[in-house]
C-alpha cells in the first residue's frame, strides 16, 4: 500500500491500493474504532457501478450504510442539490457520531464534504474517490463547495476529510474524456515540479505507473497544502490554468469539463508567460504537443473579454489585482500578479502567440 | 468602553458602549487598518431604523457600502434566504479582502455569519447585534446556521467574528416581546452561575444595569466557549431550556419565538431535575417567578411526544444518549446524559409535577 500522510490542522491519510474499495467497511473500522451509521453520498452513475460494493464492505464490518445520489454533471452542483444530501440526513436522523464516506469524482467529492462540513456544524468524512481528477486533486485539501450561478466554487469551506481512500482498479470504468480530465490535472503537478510525472505523458506509458503517478501528486499537492491551508500563498500554485480554465467552462456552460478547460487555461498561461518573457517557445510547445498526444485540447474560440469576465469574481482577486500561475518551464512555474484592469489586454496578446 | 476578550482559535472582542452604532466606522477601520467594500447583511425591520446610520458611519470612515435586506423572522432563517445573501454577494463581486457587516437580531446574524463563513470559503466579518438576545447570546461564539425543515440550525459552522459591537441604545426600539426573549436568554446565564444577573431580573431593576448585564453574560458565554469551542463538552450548559425549547418553537411554527420557548424550555428542565432529585421545588418556583415577572410564559400544551420528538434530530444526539442540562438550584446546573427512548416518560412525569 502506498500513503501519503497530509498534514493539516487535523491530519489524515490517502491510501492508494487496489482493491481498495472492498475494503472500505476494515479501513473505516480501523480509522473510527466501533461501527457508526456511515452515509453514502455519490452520484447516479458511481452508485450505479459501486455504490453497492461500497455499502457491501461497509455493512460486513457492522456499519449500517444509507445511499443519497445526486444527478451526475456540473449542472448539479449547485446549492438546491447540496440542500437534497442535507435534507436526507435530516431525515434519517444522521448524527454528530455518524461518518459520511464521499464515494465519486470530484463533483459529488466536493458536494458530500460541504456537506460534512455543515450538517450539524460538522460531522466526520471520508473521502473514495472513483475518477483520476479526483484522486490526484479535488479529494485532497479540504477544498469543498458547490457553484453559484455566478461561478464556480463560490460557495464552500475547508474542510479537511478523516482519510482518503484510492483504488485505481475503478479508473478502468471511466469514460475516455472523464480519465482525460484527471491527466490533465496530473500534467499540472508536472509543471509545477514532478517533471518524471510530465514525462509519462510526454512518452505515452503513464498507465504503468498508475500508482505511483497518484502517489507523487498527492504528495504534491500535500507539500502545498501543508504550507497554506487557506489559500493565501503558495497553494494558489495550483491554481495554474484555472482562472482562464474557470471562464471557458462557464462560457461552454459546463459543456467543456474541469480537466479540459484547465489544458486550454494552462496553454494560455503559458503564451501570457511567453509575452511577458518569462518562458521560452519550447515550453509552451512541450506542454502543447504533451497534452494533444492524451486527447486534450489546447486551443479556445473565445475572445479575450470572455476568457476574462469570469476574473473579476475570481476568489482569489484581492482588490483590483488577481495572482496568475505562468510556467516559466517544464517542472517550474511562479505567482505573477497583474492588474485585473490590464489582464483581458494581455490575453489578446498572448491569444495571438 | 466595556469590553470583553474571548480567547478562540482567532481571538477577538465584544465592545459595549452606548452610541457605538454611530462610530461602527471607525471601529472597522481600527480593526481592518484600511477600508474595503463593506457589506451590511440584515433584515428589513433592522436596515429601516439602523441601516442608513450604520452606512453613513462606514462611508464617513471611507468605505464603500453594500446592504442586503432578508425578510425578518424565523420562517426566513432558510438556505433559500441564505442563497439570496450569497448570491446577492457574487453578483456584486464582493472578494476576500472585503468584510461582512451582521447587522440584527439572532436570525440575520446567525445568517450573515454562516454566509460569511462560506462565501468563497470564508471572508472577514464583524457582528453588530440589535436585540438583546443577541446581544448576550448569540452574536458570541461563532455558532452560524440555518434551519432545515426538520428541526433548528441543522446546517452551519462554526465561524468567529472579528469583532462585535453592542450598543445599548438600540434596544430602545425593541418590541416588549423581542426584549423578553432576550431577557430569558440572560436568566440563562443567571441559572448558570450568574447570581446577581438573576436577582436584577427577580428584583426587577435589570434595566438599570443593562451594559453591566450584557458584560457580565457575554464573559460567562466567552469562559465556556474557550473551553470548548466546537461545543462538545461544557460549552453545552448553553444550551439550558434549549433542547424542549427547540420543541416548541418547532410546533409552534415559529409563533413562539426562541426566547419565550426557551424559558418554558427551563422551567420543564428544573421539574424534570426535580423528578430526578436533583434540584428542590423552591429553585422551580424561584425561576417560574422570575420568568413571568418578566412578562414569559412557564407553561406548554405540548405532549410529551411533542416535546421529545425533536430530540432525535437534536445536534447534541450522540448515538442513542442525549445530554440534558438539569438545574441544580440558582446558579448552579449540571450535565446529565439521558437515553433519547427514556426521555418521553421522564417528561410526562415533569410536566405532572
Amino acid at each position: 500500500m502506498r500513503t501519503v500522510e497530509v498534514r493539516t490542522g487535523t491530519p489524515y491519510q490517502v491510501r492508494i491500493e487496489r482493491g481498495l474499495l472492498d475494503r472500505l467497511g476494515q479501513e473505516l473500522l480501523a480509522l473510527l474504532g466501533k461501527p457508526c451509521t456511515a452515509v453514502i453520498l455519490t452520484d447516479r452513475t458511481v452508485d450505479g457501478l459501486y455504490g453497492s460494493r461500497a455499502a457491501a464492505s461497509l455493512e460486513n464490518s457492522g456499519f449500517r450504510t444509507l445511499r443519497y445520489a445526486i444527478e451526475p454533471g456540473e449542472a448539479h452542483k449547485t446549492l438546491e442539490d447540496w440542500h437534497g444530501m442535507l435534507t436526507f440526513m435530516a431525515q434519517q436522523q444522521v448524527t454528530r457520531s455518524d461518518c459520511i464516506v464521499a464515494l465519486g469524482g470530484g463533483i459529488p467529492g466536493d458536494m458530500a464534504g460541504f456537506a460534512a462540513a455543515c450538517y450539524l456544524r460538522g460531522v466526520r468524512f471520508v473521502q473514495v474517490p472513483t475518477t483520476l481528477l479526483a484522486m490526484v486533486d479535488s479529494s485532497v485539501g479540504g477544498k469543498t463547495g458547490v457553484n453559484l450561478e455566478n461561478g464556480k466554487n463560490q460557495v464552500g469551506a475547508f474542510y479537511q476529510p478523516r482519510l482518503v481512500l484510492c483504488d485505481p482498479d475503478v479508473l478502468s470504468t471511466l469514460p475516455p474524456e472523464t480519465l482525460a480530465d484527471g491527466v490533465s490535472e496530473s500534467i499540472k503537478y508536472g509543471m509545477l515540479g514532478e517533471t518524471e510525472v510530465f514525462e509519462w505523458f510526454e512518452n505515452g506509458d503513464w498507465k504503468a505507473h498508475t500508482e505511483e503517478l497518484i502517489q507523487r501528486c498527492v504528495q504534491a499537492k500535500a507539500n502545498l497544502v501543508e504550507a497554506d491551508e487557506r489559500d493565501t500563498g503558495c497553494r494558489q500554485f495550483l491554481n495554474l490554468g484555472h482562472t482562464m480554465g474557470h471562464a471557458i467552462e462557464k462560457n461552454s456552460d459546463y459543456r467543456i469539463t474541469h480537466g479540459h478547460a484547465v489544458a486550454i487555461g494552462m496553454v494560455l498561461a503559458a503564451k501570457l508567460a511567453m509575452q511577458l518573457g518569462l518562458c521560452a517557445a519550447e515550453t509552451t510547445e512541450r506542454l502543447t504537443a504533451t497534452l494533444r498526444r492524451n486527447d486534450l485540447p489546447t486551443e479556445t474560440d473565445l475572445t479575450p473579454e470572455q476568457l476574462t469576465s469570469v476574473a473579476f469574481s475570481d476568489k482569489k482577486r484581492n482588490g483590483g489585482t488577481l495572482t496568475l500561475v505562468l510556467p516559466e518551464t517544464v517542472g517550474r512555474c511562479r505567482l505573477h500578479p497583474v492588474e485585473v484592469a490590464q489582464l483581458e489586454k494581455l490575453v489578446a496578446l498572448s491569444l495571438q502567440a
